[in-house]
């Protein structure tokens, strides 16, 4: 089970490799929302989202020797890149395994931090038969995207910084897709806070996370038909579930409309690029706003990766799932 | 004439009222210009803009009594928006006199300030009389955009903290319009670093204060056509000149194009959003980059005050002044 030490130690090699990222405050926002709000601005880290955190902390917990035979990674999204530029930061080979119809900047991305990609295509070939042969045939290790501890780890140091830099806070919202990044951050925040109120944020249309943490057990769901491409996870990971039914007060779901909404906002009045996914939790405490009304909370605005034709497409209303 | 201690002055009073804005970095823009880039986002000050910084100073400066008979400014752009906040936060009135065609994001901005907004024609009405007017019948304090020590002092803090933070620097490239930047930075800039070259950048098509610099006096020109709204001045201020023209090296020119591609560049890989001015310094090291090979560079990032329309607009190539 993830512990405060392992994100104490994460933050220790993440020091000077990670960007210490600001903490943004809006006053125009505050007076619309009711609320005093302090955004830890994640899409200003480096290869632009907090994946970078756990995975590099992933492949720094390795030892020399296993790391030598590199690392295996399997993503359509920001993990891909992560763990890309955390193996050539060690010097050891990556091959990252992408579905064929991944975002054309996406796969550039990945193979332009040096690493070997492999495409698949989703519908034909099973990724579980990929990786086993990978893993027989090179000896690597797999770094998976959230269910392992050394990344939920590195992740948690978002919140550990953020509280670092604001201070004490009422309540925090944190995106959540499959939980890495939520259990390291209520970690982190109830270790500091023990107070705190820990919320997911999820799109309405991809509520797994919801159902799971009322449920009290892991409940899968079909592939989510939402904007929010980092979000369209079936299931939260088996030990960032452990953390978050115990920590987490929480889950809020919010519409698509309201996240390009937060973009919106994001843009015009703050001048930062979020990524859907990277909104949800803004977009979630404007959705919910009652429930904070008077208090400080601290927000993640967990990622910028989105192509300017995509943010056109999303703003103008011509790209939705409808 | 302006002076170190002024600037340090000015840095004591913004202190906890305007944001110490990040200081960004970017691998990949480094290895595609060959020189290590050290950008101060001012787009995400208070207001969008470095302005804040000379506008609260020079409110903040006045008398009580003074400050009590109400500010005055005349502005299109992001001085009226600070003049107004600064004048809200000191509690005391402000009028803003702006063209009837300014755009209506900043007209309600400004008014959202709290500031009176006085709207004039600017082909027909006179500036001057209408200012001579108000000075006469309300007898406040008139607040210049940028021929005035205090506006120049407090945005000069802007050098001060981008050294403060980033420590040694060989260059530094201002955005420039009428000077006030420019020469807040050169005069902090050289003070820490007695040895750095320090540039201006502005508009190829508006290049007056070029002309200024290499004539050694003051270049009047029409008003410029170039997307650049905040660099559309038609001579640098006679006191902002005073500094230039002793700690400003050279001023680098930046066709329109440029701006875009420095626009899209923040956009996509930093996730920061610059109004066209605001990228200015950073298109000219583009531009220029075989100037500043090897070295370590700082650039201001000097506003982010764009609706989301006219950013796409000037991203697709729909808008242009040809």
């Amino acid at each position: 089970m993830l512990a405060y030490p392992d994100i104490e130690a994460a933050a220790a090699r993440l020091r000077g490799i990670a960007h210490r990222t600001p903490v943004l405050t809006s006053r125009t926002l505050d007076a619309q929302l009711g609320c005093q709000v302090l955004m830890k601005a994640e899409n200003l880290q480096r290869m632009g989202a907090f994946k970078f955190r756990g995975g590099y902390n992933a492949v720094n917990v390795l030892g020399e020797a296993e790391r030598s035979r590199g690392v295996i990674a399997f993503s359509s999204g920001n993990h891909a890149q992560a763990v890309a530029l955390a193996a050539r930061l060690h010097g050891c080979p990556a091959t990252i395994v992408m579905p064929s119809d991944a975002p054309a900047l996406k796969l550039a991305a990945t193979r332009g931090y040096g690493a070997e990609v492999i495409v698949y295509d989703r519908y034909t070939q099973d990724r579980a038969a990929i990786a086993a042969q990978l893993a027989a045939e090179r000896g690597g290790a797999l770094i998976p995207p959230f269910d392992h501890l050394p990344v939920m780890a590195g992740q948690g140091t978002t919140a550990l910084e953020l509280i670092e830099d604001a201070g004490p806070l009422d309540a925090l919202i944190v995106c959540a897709g499959g939980g890495g990044l939520l259990s390291g951050c209520a970690v982190a925040a109830r270790h500091l806070l023990p107070g705190i109120e820990v919320y997911g944020a999820e799109p309405e249309r991809g509520n797994d996370m919801q159902q799971s943490l009322r449920r009290g057990e892991i409940v899968t769901i079909e592939v989510p038909r939402t904007i929010c491409d980092g979000q369209q996870t079936q299931a939260v990971g088996r030990q960032p579930f452990e953390v978050i039914r115990r920590l987490v007060k929480d889950v809020l779901t919010v519409p698509d409309p309201v996240v390009v909404e937060a973009m919106r906002f994001a843009f015009e009045r703050m001048k930062i690029v979020l990524e859907p996914s990277g909104a949800c939790a803004l977009a979630a405490l404007m959705q919910h706003r009652e429930r904070f009304a008077g208090r400080r909370v601290g927000v993640t605005l967990s990622g910028g990766n989105i192509g300017i034709e995509r943010f056109i497409a999303l703003i103008s209303g011509a790209e939705t799932v409808d």
